[in-house]
């Protein structure tokens, strides 16, 4: 696909949409929308612009259309797979300014935001009003609700909630050639037409961009309980998860975590954490609702299921202080492990019960190829991180060799009934991938909707496929 | 589009793809298949084919494609808009023969079926291990779950456990050209290339056939409590409804019943209700869980909200056989009102606060138009299904001055921001009344979307646009 280069007369054209100051064009001022969360990768746009309306988008999307440029959607800039990064250079669309909480819809449990909305601001206001808006990736605190919609994004608590997927009602929409739509109605359900809610979501801002997001929401639960089992191996911990599930029990969070990382956020967090010898894996184990003796009672069937699975030690958090210290263990893992090192973070789903089989084969994996990995993520849902450090692996092998023994990764996950990317996206870095799930048929059938919504190709081009 | 007739050698080869025996000519066998349950719609295909794996779909499908003859998928036949119905003759697939439960995995709390097993049979085969498959409308004991999938189906439990959209993981589908694809994956979630089973799903067998389902179970719960709850008017049980969830409970089923409905019932079914004197309006509340204090905690909580809203008698069905009953007096109705006279069924879906100036609406289109109308559905989920009545109303003004009414009573679901159809498709009898809430720009897109697919558009023509 040729692209053109924004002309001074473009330039002009694009401030007159938005206002002079909402147009960035210094390099300095640049740089902060030239990389993400991935990976050490940098691009620089040759333009950022800031709209704060749909109708300010639809005319930028219609300029570009018409002429042309590429452009790439931004939200917060968390992205693990580089779905913001633009490749192509062209316009960035910060959403930023798109920061309001349009309304909190008590009547109907269900709230309109603007797509640059912090999510766990969102929460909050949702909490305030006794409303529970569950959808909490680790980077809550940073990343925008639109960026979860682009993403289909999950987090902890999908494995009783459900991902954003199951949230979004319906989305106003900002096509390539700039018409604004719709995709839906702000009902539970609807069965009228092919569902373009659900095929925006997780589209990685590759068919449109979102300017309005209508979201379910449930009511918040008064009472939780958090437990962490520590395990002597991976592979235990791996296994107690699927039989947790099958003695009836629906935890609202069951996240998995390797003792290396654990080390990795006391260093970096100074957590204050007893980590015995002969303990390898963990398991995070919430339970919610709004009654006590259920939960004990819950908790109770967990533990007889944690003993059965050589489970050697269960700590049950006995304050809300301890509980948020707990949360942070596993929160703060991401930025521990990556401050350590270069690396490279690859996110795997399975089914949930061949989460055995998967860790035990990404460790025979980095043997293999030289590599340390540090796991961790919703093993509940059978989504697991595997972030792979640089350590002390050569430039040669970091560059070369190492996407043999990714690929050997993906190639089990896929054997293993699963594929690439439970939530984090295939974005730029893991579009070389893809090829090991889906077939040329799948392609042609992608790259046909992107067409149908975007002929000229230039919303967030190189991205997915 | 121009299609092509059967031709003796097209025939010729389906008779080698699937066995003579599997292929229908006859007129008087092939009446069967002219019909579903809508109103009183016929149209034959040319041939019925019965094939029965997913191999014998793809070669019936490529030489369709190759031939250009149009191809109709029929589940059970129970779709309330003409779905299945073969509106420009040629081939009708019948799914019939995919009636295998291939595997229950009690281990990923995950179920393979094929798409004509009867949804019921189904439930029944996971509840025997402990597990709930909640998606059971009304007509859960014929229909099928490809038919299911295909209309995006909910019913009454819905409300607290959603539609099949959230129990899909994967499907496998023939396309038009005889490739045979998966979907997605065997997980909980995935963010890999543009959701392919969410866009299958509700698209009404116009993309593709599916050949195989993977779903996910959840663990049975052990309690239920139902409740009959009585209002004065139709409106005051409207306005209960979303009090309810105000109150913080979710209903593991929340249906709406007009007073004429359930006195059809009653004619029909023979059911002992004693039916008092200026009750207008019913509720049915389910709440279901696994602890029979919560149980009952939840239904004073709704009691007491019901209390508030004008509600005059709450019937607490005390044993299982009662409870069948009243569950009786719900899903009998959809058979009953109709087995009174000629009939249409609507299907509307609102935000369910809005539910109170629907129903009123509603009624008031009656009176203006001159036909009666009896509503039930899934009050939790915002969801009424209007039967309108023929009646005394004149041929004439049945066949078009009702069609204005009824465009009315969408436009008042529309301004509310609802929607036309919450779970019957759209199919061949809801067609006209799309644009009331779609513009051309959504069209536009559908149809992009279905050219990908099914190029020649072979597949289920004439239906939902």
């Amino acid at each position: 696909m040729k692209y053109n280069i924004i002309t001074p007369g473009v330039l002009a054209h694009m401030k007159t949409i938005v206002g002079a100051e909402a147009i960035i064009t210094q390099h300095a001022d640049l740089e902060k929308y030239s990389h993400d969360e991935t990976e050490d990768l940098v691009y620089y746009p040759e333009v950022v612009a800031k709209p704060n309306t749909p109708e300010q988008v639809s005319a930028l999307m219609k300029l570009c259309n018409d002429n042309r440029i590429p452009v790439t959607p931004r939200g917060a800039g968390t992205g693990l797979s580089g779905g913001a990064l633009p490749v192509k250079g062209g316009l960035l669309i910060a959403m930023e300014r798109f920061n309001k909480v349009l309304e909190i819809d008590e009547q109907n449990l269900q709230a309109t935001v603007e797509p640059g909305v912090v999510t766990e601001e969102f929460m909050n206001q949702a909490a305030a009003k006794g409303l529970l808006y569950p959808v909490d990736p680790a980077s809550k605190g940073s990343c925008f609700i639109g960026g979860n919609v682009s993403h289909g994004s999950g987090g902890p608590r999908v494995v009783k909630y459900g991902t954003i997927r199951e949230y979004v009602l319906n989305l106003q929409v900002v096509l390539p050639n700039g018409e604004i739509i719709w995709t839906g109605a702000n009902t539970l359900k609807y069965a009228s037409g092919y569902n373009l809610t659900q095929l925006m979501i997780g589209s990685e801002g590759t068919l449109g961009i979102v300017t309005k997001i209508v979201v379910k929401l449930v009511p918040l639960p008064t009472l939780d309980a958090l437990m962490l089992a520590s395990f002597p191996t991976n592979e235990a911990a791996c296994k107690a998860v699927s039989a947790i599930f099958r003695a009836g029990i629906i935890p609202s969070a069951l996240e998995f975590m390797e003792r290396r990382g654990v080390e990795w956020v006391k260093e970096y967090d100074d957590i204050a954490f007893d980590l015995k010898d002969g303990v390898e894996a963990f398991l995070l184990i919430e339970v919610d609702g709004n009654n006590q003796d259920v939960i004990f009672a819950d908790c109770e069937k967990i533990n007889t299921v944690l003993e059965a699975h050589d489970c050697s030690d269960v700590l049950f958090a006995d304050s809300s202080a301890q509980k948020e210290e707990l949360w942070r263990l596993r929160r703060t893992m991401a930025v521990s492990v990556k401050s350590n090192s270069v690396y490279k973070e690859e996110d795997t789903v399975v089914p949930r019960a061949a989460l055995p089989q998967l860790i035990k084969g990404i460790k025979e994996t980095g043997i293999k190829y030289g590599f340390e990995s540090v796991c961790y993520g919703h093993a509940g849902d059978g989504n697991l991180h595997v972030n792979i450090i640089k350590g002390n692996m050569s430039d040669s092998d970091w560059n070369h060799k190492l996407k043999d023994g990714i690929k050997e990764i993906f190639e089990l996950t896929v054997s293993l009934g699963g594929t690439l990317s439970g939530e984090h996206g295939i974005g730029l870095v893991q579009k070389d991938f893809m090829p090991i799930k889906y077939s040329n048929v799948h392609f042609v059938l992608w790259k046909g909707i992107k067409a149908v919504f975007d002929p000229k190709g230039i919303l967030n081009p190189g991205k997915i496929f």
